[in-house]
């Protein structure tokens, strides 16, 4: 039985290890059992010509939320084997919050699904982009499955 | 009829305007009717754990290089609609190139195929991703279809 | 304000007018605002050389009802822009039941998602695929938007 | 070193088990290393509401020469992960062809992409669809990979 604290922790670590991340500036919010949370405030540098957040960082968040979904389940050896994205509206609003959550866990893939959502100062919420796709298992962790 | 130099230069000023596409350090080198190419320069803040460039910066390619590509044909007030991308292999090399190819143009949509490679410092190439996407046409630019 | 009988109704004559769909044997059994589903009685016919359902049936699903689903908030003159499908296990069962809902309705273009389950004789009931796709609206609907 | 025309058969042998591309009336006229092409006599009962080959009939050919443009490379043990697909135009014709060609063939998966065309009775030949996916490889024939 794993600790869940310890579980977000040992994944923030993975997601600090990742210097891509940082660059975007991305923070890991929430990782439990099928679910993970990556947060995103906006800043200048993170939008494209029209002010609004680039595409490539609703899908950076997308790829991204549906991995860290997949090893919330499935260990950490894992690799992204591709995703679709479907962009919503522009995206507006002061944080980007993409929630991913596993659909199908299998011995050598896991099928997870994202919506990515834009937060503004007063707390509205739209979501701006829905993702799709299938994350391998290169070695399953013991006893998950 | 259009000059080839003065399109290239007017997508290099949008892709200029795009403070996302700076912090990746993204490069248009081609544009011309059908196809687009951008490139980027690796580093490490583009990678993942492993050092292979992230997930997020191969979509940020993609992405990108779709809508360019749909730029070719029509016009610059566009919005990317979707794409799906499938990772054929880690993305390791010393520069990246990803190449959008437009697929069909019709009036109120553009369809584009892009590859996105990897070039390493022996000048080996290998395509390390495949995407496809539709973008939307907002305003037709004045006898283009 | 429409009449939900009359909707479900007029939606039915639709499916009944594609010729595929009856050679299919598909059948509307929900239509209203945000969510249609389709469900497929499974016979001998439909599958491929393993005994499962075929994944062309299983795409034919969810092509349809993410089509159907666009079409109870924005109307009859739809045309399927495009979508992607992740199968999560071979289709067994008695019936395939396709569920789509309406993520985003907006003015020209409607982003849907989709489950397609296999029911078994037991009344046992797992999604065997998902998908996500944008239905393009050709003409709106008087007051729909 | 395999005998072309018997691959050929083998795979023809494949697509005649499947009763569901028997009721489309499917038939494989290329299995080559790389290369799939699937064939279908137009028919009204493939037909949608418009007159139009139904969107269904265009999915299951990318699904299907897809997976079998996967199986000229990696055996014929393969379970289609997943596609996505792009519709170009109403597919108006005579005979629609479906040609997939395998982008990367690793131990496990399979990456592949697939034009669907239709040809009218003057020969003329129109690309309507666009697809791309992932076909797992289940057991490894000895000695292809």
């Amino acid at each position: 039985m794993s600790d869940p604290r310890a579980d977000l922790q040992l994944a923030r670590e993975v997601l600090a290890a990742q210097p891509f991340s940082s660059l975007i500036g991305a923070r890991l919010t929430e990782f439990r059992p099928g679910t993970a949370t990556l947060e995103i405030v906006v800043r200048d540098e993170l939008r494209q010509q029209h002010g609004f957040l680039h595409g490539g960082v609703v899908c950076y968040a997308a790829d991204n939320v549906l991995t860290f979904a997949a090893g919330t389940v499935a260990g950490p050896d894992l690799v992204t084997g591709g995703f679709s994205i479907e962009y919503l509206r522009p995206a507006v609003g002061t944080t980007m919050r993409a929630v991913g959550h596993v659909v199908r866990s299998g011995r050598t893939k896991v099928v997870c699904r994202a919506d990515v959502h834009v937060i503004d100062s007063d707390g509205g919420d739209v979501v701006c982009a829905i993702a799709q796709g299938t994350v391998s298992v290169r070695q399953r962790v013991a006893g998950t499955d």
